[in-house]
């Protein structure tokens, strides 16, 4: 990585992109490639930002060679039905068919930007795979999407166990520097340049020195999201208050803010992804309910949406019901150290353990198990695989209490929840920033997290750093058209 | 109401107010009462605005003399308790204490300004009562408030049978007259005139010809919320699209966006109240179930927390299951029409009709059973005067099919549910209108629907009459002062 300092950067480049996550990396490579001089500008010390400490995973489908390898037949179809549901209600329909569309296409620009997707499966519920499978499911084969769309796995991850996000990040911030890209780090944006109804640079600071970074054709903001920023979260996301960050601890939403102050307009900024802390693989072979002994999800679809079931329409806390034969068919690894905080020989007495109105958890599990045992679950349709009668003894888990499925502050408070916003910039599919009358501002373009950008009020891995990576090159295009 | 015609109203005034709805009406006052000159300019060919067409509750406590005539006592504690339950999480805790510390003397300023409240209780679960009593519970006495706050009920209604909201605004509108101030109809703002980084007048439509009206100490903009702009709702409040709304259809978030347009900044679009057409007084007698046959709630509490648990958490549709008794206990009147939409001598029976898995009614109701006949509700806590067992035969009641809780659009389209929008400018407790960068906007001020009031993400009745009178009293005394 170069990094000339102050005096070294050029003062003036075609297109100027402030923050070096996915977003900004695309962005940066895609301008570069238009013919563009690109400088990218980065708070931190290295590039990566928040997408460099994620799993990874990037969302994509429509039928990669990723997934024909591994024997799935998949449609742009396909996948904007399931993704409409699973980022609904209300996802943004007219960016979505086009990263639905491109989709295909924009798995075979990363690979040929570096980033490698391994031809094999990962196949059980799970946050992020302990393998280096290229491939694994975000929910697509469970209730209700496998009603709605032909289920395909989408869940594209580079090679690495856990979280592949680093690897992701290393490959692109390689290809941004083979495409000729620039990069200032340890500088810091503070605001726009605006001349003549145009933003025509950025105001940055260095170690302590203030200076102005001028940009021809256009500014391309890639910040992230404003998770770390108390006050933002508390007028406009406070439903992630009081809960863990997924972040690199610099998603202050200062990006947004400088797009505001050159009258930028948002959109869905109450827009969220929470993570609960439960293992999949248990709860999958086990039942997951709600204070009340409740169940209210089929415990094997993505984690994701089980987590936004729960921390955002159920009363807490949530508990992970097992058996022995739950604990003992995890595969080694898998288990992470998850150990039951209830046991009992009796569902009357684990209720009771756990401040359960009497006769409420012996009610769900009794009807779990009569269906079970048909092979049925016509409450939440988990698949056949998963179901098996639950018996004595039982096992409960604290899901607060336990696993960790990644990002900042691991413990995840002591709430269980971490999460990240999703609302943002309101921006056209090109990534020009619109203002508050809906037109572009002249000379801006945002994408990413930074960004509202194809969600609704559901979320699903990897469509944040699908929607960054796809949305990021379409903005670092448009920027380096000096279309807007 | 003196309605001079575009050639007689004063071009000049301290305070011109933008929206004549319950904020408008009590900011005007406040401001002529302060000595200020003052200019109410309305879109609608009358005054009145939302307010008009509402229930017309006002939530009010801390010991008012209808509390005290009714038996009860009250604290600003107790009633700071409960708000900050029943209107968060996240109830805008600053706003808040103002607000209940100053209820009882806000309660005297209404009543100072012609507006009645009779000193007898409506003492059963509804949306509005069928009487003229001037106060009802908003679910200060059911669970969980009922262990958080010492219950009072505060919902203080003018005389009239259902919809007191003409009523409230009759009174308030000819006490602003009985101040001296003066009104324009059907004269639509269309921009704020910003001068040397003030606010110093608005430019105005009537009939086809443009003005402008100068302020000299400030703007005061109530112009409601934005639940018929379907563009803002789509980029802010998406949870309200498709749903009817509750507003006089001149709610499109007129001043937020004329406040945004000179820099002010928003909080909590997001938040709305959602009411479902469900009948309290049946519901309370009977349960209500989610699309599985699952209770969520207490039926017993305000029907507003009722709805919010079902539209914003739980899988649609909605049943309340009753029994025959539950329909003969309703006292005449309190019915409004409603009917079974099904019926069946078993449980089993009535789940397959509903859809619902084998045996998941049947479980609830049997298990509601059990503890009913002990006169106790461990899962929700409804209170004992509300527990019975049901008995065969057995009905449902699709809410979604029935009765009306008012507001315009009265079938509520086809989901059953209408709601407005709680979100809006970021305002101090004063009134001021917040820039981006969390100063106030000189010259300009706001209450209502049009600001981030008190509240988070929860809604009781009252409170954005309550929040809109007294937040435009604040508003329009600073505005007189010339204070910001």
């Amino acid at each position: 990585m170069s990094t000339p300092g102050a005096d070294q950067a050029p003062e003036v480049v075609d297109v100027l992109v402030v923050g070096f996550g996915i977003a900004g990396a695309c962005a940066a490579i895609s301008a570069a490639e238009a013919g563009a001089s690109v400088l990218v500008v980065e708070r931190a010390s290295h590039p990566g930002g928040s997408s460099a400490l994620s799993g990874g995973e990037v969302y994509l489908g429509g039928g990669t060679s990723v997934q024909e390898a591994c024997g799935f037949e998949d449609s742009p179809e396909s996948m904007f039905a399931f993704l409409r549901a699973a980022l609904g209600p209300h996802a943004d329909e007219e960016k979505l068919r086009l990263y639905c569309d491109d989709s295909a296409d924009h798995f075979g620009w990363l690979v040929d930007h570096g980033v490698e997707f391994r031809p094999s499966l990962y196949d059980a519920p799970t946050w992020m795979p302990p393998t280096t499978d290229g491939l694994m499911w975000l929910g697509e084969n469970s209730w209700p999407f496998d009603t709605l769309a032909t289920p395909a796995p989408r869940g594209h991850r580079p090679p690495a166990p856990f979280f592949a996000g680093k690897v992701l990040m290393d490959a692109l911030v390689a290809a941004a520097q083979a495409a000729g890209v620039r990069t200032l780090v340890d500088t810091r944006a503070t605001s726009l340049v605006a001349e003549d109804g145009r933003v025509a640079g950025v105001r940055v600071r260095q170690y302590g020195s203030e200076r102005v970074l001028r940009a021809r054709r256009g500014v391309v903001l890639t910040t992230g999201g404003f998770v770390d920023n108390e006050q933002m979260l508390a007028d406009h996301a406070p439903a992630l208050v009081g809960h863990a960050k997924v972040s690199d601890g610099l998603d202050d939403g200062s990006g947004i803010r400088m797009a505001q102050d050159v009258g930028a307009a948002t959109r869905r900024m109450h827009a969220h992804e929470v993570a609960l802390t439960f293992l999949p693989a248990l709860a999958a072979r086990g039942i997951l309910v709600n204070a009340l002994g409740q169940r209210f999800v089929n415990e094997d679809t993505y984690p994701g949406t089980v987590s936004h079931a729960a921390v955002s329409h159920q009363p807490a806390p949530y508990w992970v019901i097992a058996d022995e034969t739950c604990f003992e068919e995890i595969p080694d690894g898998d288990l992470w150290g998850v150990r039951p905080t209830h046991a009992a020989e009796t569902l009357a007495e684990l209720e009771q353990d756990l401040g359960m109105p009497a006769g409420s958890l012996e009610a769900t599990v009794t009807a779990y198990n009569r269906f079970a045992e048909q092979g049925e679950d016509p409450y939440f349709h988990k698949a056949s695989q998963w179901l098996r009668p639950l018996t004595a003894p039982y096992a409960a888990v604290d899901v607060a209490a336990g696993f960790n499925p990644g990002g900042r502050d691991s413990a995840a408070g002591g709430t269980g929840v971490a999460g990240f916003t999703l609302g943002g910039l309101h921006t056209t599919p090109d990534g020009s920033v619109l203002s508050l009358s809906g037109n572009p501002v002249p000379g801006l373009f945002a994408a990413g997290r930074t960004t509202s950008g194809i969600h609704g009020d559901g979320y699903i891995s990897g469509t944040s750093l699908g929607d960054g990576s796809y949305f990021g090159r379409r903005a670092g295009r448009a920027a380096a058209s000096g279309s807007a």
